[in-house]
């Protein structure tokens, strides 16, 4: 029974992930499309934007690994089978990369540098005061993986920090608040919100003018979920009305960010293409061989993505 | 016996320390010089930037304690009293807001935030790969009471961190260098060198091309100590060669940093008006208090700075 590697990345970083793979299951067959001379061998499929409908036509699919944490443009393609289980890729590399991503962009809002770098522009020498730490109110939405440690890494330097997910959660250092009842208590008074839902049909365009506006004006907004997330002219709308003071974004409705959007020349955007926590090749190969081998050894699936919440 | 307080900063921020400081000893006579009838009856003077001459005229000053962290434009004065006791700040809250900005710019420089910004000044959409925290160097120049706590909090993050002072140290998951003969190998394959020496005849320049030339090429320079630590024009020339990647400076040989200098527009150059570790008035004048306070009820002083090695 074989293992059948489906992606549509560019060739080099396919026959990368081939390559890994083999080197860290060599008693298993695992091969490309192009390889695989009978469909129905194919028991397990290891996936990173597979290309639509191939997935439909393995008869004797037992369970789909993907290689990137998010699911949600996976479980949009209308050809993935229903009733396949689907694993994430749940990586604590990964989740370190996000979380100081988190911590890097909350600290330069924090210290104030998007105005000392217009100050520099203009050779202009003023000083700021500077809050504490302790002072600052930062909301992370989305406790998973991603969200807690990011919240544990911003208290650790000091912020206050909150956080919000979907069914109630107890996590050192951080107010906790869950579901949608609680999001304007949640949301209001922060200095600076995170993003790290992940994209289903109850979080798509959360981020609109409704939320914005039920923080302070002035607040700094960090988007390292999905593209999905961000209604993009509410964004442009509530930068110019100073109700936001600033927008880190990382992730868009179109990517590559075609090269005429208005937020690529917008002086309070930082503009990351998609770049918070990208896969780690080494660790995810590893988790995933890891993943593999348990299944092997003991029939047992890794936690599955549930269809129904779309997480 | 009265405190005299000697600034030469704005008349508003004068009296705030002036109120700050008689709310925290009210116990004490805190005279302004324009309030002070006899010179004699001056024991101690609190100091910010004094006005030159003034502390020479005080016959029977027992301490001078400041208000900033560094001393050395105090020491560089010539009318200060040679044999009176120098009390610099020592405030863990100025400490923890060095190893902020210590720990906002080595992330930023780790994340390549300076080349994703040019980027998106060209609307241009590249993703570079993200090298792990665990594989980055970051050396810190300076161990007291901003750099051992920066190194740490660098350590906290993941980085490699190594540290050099004058004399040996040992400190948790830092690797320590120490005097002179050691810098050669301190500096050899640092990612990123943090600056947060004190300023005094060793350390004058220190910043100086040969320094630079024994880093790899491409390294990233952080300067949150003196203006006087730095050539100037030998950063120029090591970020045009590219010796130096980019450049965080918040500190000048001239401040304000006159608006021709080239430092502004320099595309390498994070430029920021010393706002690295601002004195906190609220702590500062706890501090001070609390030293001044321990003084009468002991006749103790708090650590002197030692006029021999200018620190
Ligand atoms: N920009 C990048 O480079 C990058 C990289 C990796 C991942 N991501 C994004 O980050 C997302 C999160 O990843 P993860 O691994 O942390 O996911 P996860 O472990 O599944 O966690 C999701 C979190 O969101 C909460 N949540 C889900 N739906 C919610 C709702 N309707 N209301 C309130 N809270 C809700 C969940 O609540 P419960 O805990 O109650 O279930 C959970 O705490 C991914 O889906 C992906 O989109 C971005
Ligand atoms: N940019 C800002 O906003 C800002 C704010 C506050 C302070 N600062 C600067 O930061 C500096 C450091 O403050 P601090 O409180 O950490 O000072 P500190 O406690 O006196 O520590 C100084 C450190 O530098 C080391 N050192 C001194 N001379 C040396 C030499 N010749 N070679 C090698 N190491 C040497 C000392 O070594 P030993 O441990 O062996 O004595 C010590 O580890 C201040 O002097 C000030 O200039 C800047």
């Amino acid at each position: 029974m074989t293992i059948l590697l489906l992606t549509s990345v560019p060739a080099d970083e396919e026959n990368q992930w081939l390559g890994s793979l083999r080197a860290a299951l060599p008693e298993e067959e695992i091969l490309l499309p192009r390889d695989m001379n009978d469909k129905a061998t194919v028991e397990l499929a290891v996936v990173a934007n597979p290309p639509k409908g191939v997935l439909a036509e393995l008869p004797n699919l037992r369970w789909i690994q993907s290689l990137w944490a998010g699911v949600d443009a996976l479980l949009m393609d209308p050809t993935l089978p229903e009733d396949v289980p689907l694993v994430r890729l749940v990586d604590p590399t990964l989740a370190r990369s996000m979380a100081e991503a988190v911590a890097t962009h909350v600290l330069a809002l924090h210290r104030n540098l998007p105005l000392y770098a217009k100050q520099q522009q203009q050779a202009k020498w003023q000083q700021h005061i500077l809050a504490l730490a302790s002072d600052r109110e930062i909301g992370v939405m989305g406790l998973g993986e991603m969200g807690a440690l990011s919240a544990a890494q911003l208290h650790q330097l000091g912020f206050k920090v909150r956080g919000w997910s979907r069914s109630p959660k107890s996590l050192a250092g951080v107010g906790c608040f869950a579901g949608p009842e609680s999001l304007p208590a949640f949301l209001s008074g922060l200095d600076v919100l995170v993003n790290l839902l992940p994209l289903t049909d109850e979080t798509r365009g959360i981020l609109s003018r409704e939320l914005f506006d039920r923080l302070p004006k002035g607040a700094g907004l960090i988007n390292f979920g999905r593209g999905g997330h961000q209604i993009e002219e509410d964004i442009l709308v509530a930068l110019d009305s100073g109700q936001l003071s600033h927008a880190v974004l990382d992730v868009f409705s179109q990517e590559p960010l075609p090269a005429d959007h208005a937020f690529w020349r917008h002086p309070d955007i930082t503009l990351l293409p998609h770049v918070a926590a990208p896969t780690n090749p080494r660790s995810a190969v590893e988790i995933v061989a890891g993943n593999i081998r348990c299944y092997r050894s003991t029939g047992e699936l890794p936690k599955t993505v549930e269809r129904l919440t779309g997480y």
